[in-house]
């Protein structure tokens, strides 16, 4: 299970009055917290103001790498910030994210050519995200083709089917799952990820919804999660079913993590 | 979904206590909290010494009528005590449970011939739970063939997949829903049911194991669920997997369960 850690990220409120305070030890603790669940990846974004946005991302990915060696997810809306944030890598790590929005693909694939880089894609385009599973293929088809052109194979793509706001859209887990089965059938090895939240937008106790859209989206094969890994609701979810798919041989994972406090307290 | 309330069982400790002290108001109280909690079923079982099991039965099943309207799920592993207790009844309701072991379905299913009663049967016999999907849908076919020799269909049958335990077999969900998919392929409008926390039994926070088990039985089509509907926890995820499903149009009955109380307090 690959977890891209969401917590640095100027959108959430406790994070942003961080960012603005300097808070140097929050940021740095959410590092090391995060990587001790489980991160694979630290997710980066500042959620500024587009004027310091730059100067802030490169504050925090310096920060983060002087914590912990976790790899990086460099997060911006701006692809052209995404490309000039590579460089400050220590360590090749993921881009998060891009699309079929016109000039996304465009500007990070050339950057990436030829490196270890990873990449989220998102399916959706200038037409937003469609309602559909196999719209949401349509997209995807393009986006592993466009990525093939540059030498970045399934290997290196993280497929996010755009989960949308289920308060709204009733079929939006079943639209997501149908997108994930037509994509693996036409790419074997094809990996997924998604984000949890915007799915339970609007609704009361959204915790029940996040939870149990993660558990069914891993029950069909999602590989990785942007979660945030502090979370002993999302570890529960996260255990419980590796476990009951059968992939926790006598549930070892599951009791080392419930006695090391990562669930159940 | 079809609920049956698992709570006015003898085998819970503090039902037991309450069973033994004649306490009337609290076992009420049960029956009163369990229907508004939405169950279709109130289970009764007296989980007592044999000797005691048909007067306790008798007066359980008396208090409960007194008090609600529910139909009963009249639940021994005597099948005669069941019969016995099937006059009991002022309307039909449910036998829990019968099985392939010797004695069981030839006892309960004469009985129950011509009447509305419905019938929970385990996939086991007088060798114990088969580890194979292969082996569970077998038990199932015969217990289904069996059942039709006495006029009972599928309509009246909860078939359960007899799910064990996680901690020392690691394949018992992917057999459950196994079992599930081949009975369904093999007869269509077959009705599935399952008990819940045999699953974690001898593991920690077995609440997570429950939850998420829940929840992946019911993406995959189990009808119903031996639950206690009075847990918050079990009301989250009954709700937001359906929602999710997209079963619950505009999340009205999340919208309207939340508002009620009966999760995310």
């Amino acid at each position: 299970m690959i977890i891209i850690a969401e917590k640095i990220n100027g959108f959430i409120k406790r994070t942003m009055e961080a960012i603005e305070a300097k808070d140097e030890a929050y940021l740095k603790e959410l590092a090391v917290k995060q990587t001790a669940g489980g991160a694979s990846y630290i997710d980066i974004c500042a959620g500024t103001m587009p004027e310091v946005e730059r100067e802030t991302m490169e504050w925090l990915i310096n920060l983060v790498q002087d914590t912990v060696d976790t790899p990086l997810s460099i997060d911006s809306s701006d692809p052209q910030v995404i490309v000039d944030m590579l460089p400050l890598a220590k360590k090749p790590g993921l881009v998060n994210s891009i699309s079929m929005e016109a000039g996304k693909a465009e500007t990070v694939f050339p950057a990436i050519e030829g490196t270890e880089w990873k990449v989220v894609a998102l399916t959706c385009d200038n037409d937003g995200i469609p309602d559909t599973a196999e719209a949401k293929f349509e997209i995807g088809k393009k986006i592993i083709e466009q990525a093939a052109e540059y030498g970045i194979g399934l290997d290196r793509l993280f497929i996010d089917p755009c989960v949308t706001t289920l308060a709204t859209t009733q079929n939006c887990l079943v639209s997501f799952i149908g997108a994930m089965k037509l994509l693996r059938a036409a790419y074997p090895g094809i990996q997924f990820t998604s984000g949890l939240s915007n799915i339970s937008f609007g609704m009361p106790y959204r915790k029940a919804i996040n939870m149990q859209f993660l558990a069914l989206a891993l029950y069909e094969g999602m590989d990785s999660a942007i979660i945030d890994p502090t979370s002993s609701d999302m570890q529960a979810v996260l255990h419980a079913v590796e476990a009951l798919l059968g992939h926790d041989e006598y549930c070892m994972n599951y009791l080392t993590a419930f006695r090391n406090g990562m669930f159940g307290k």
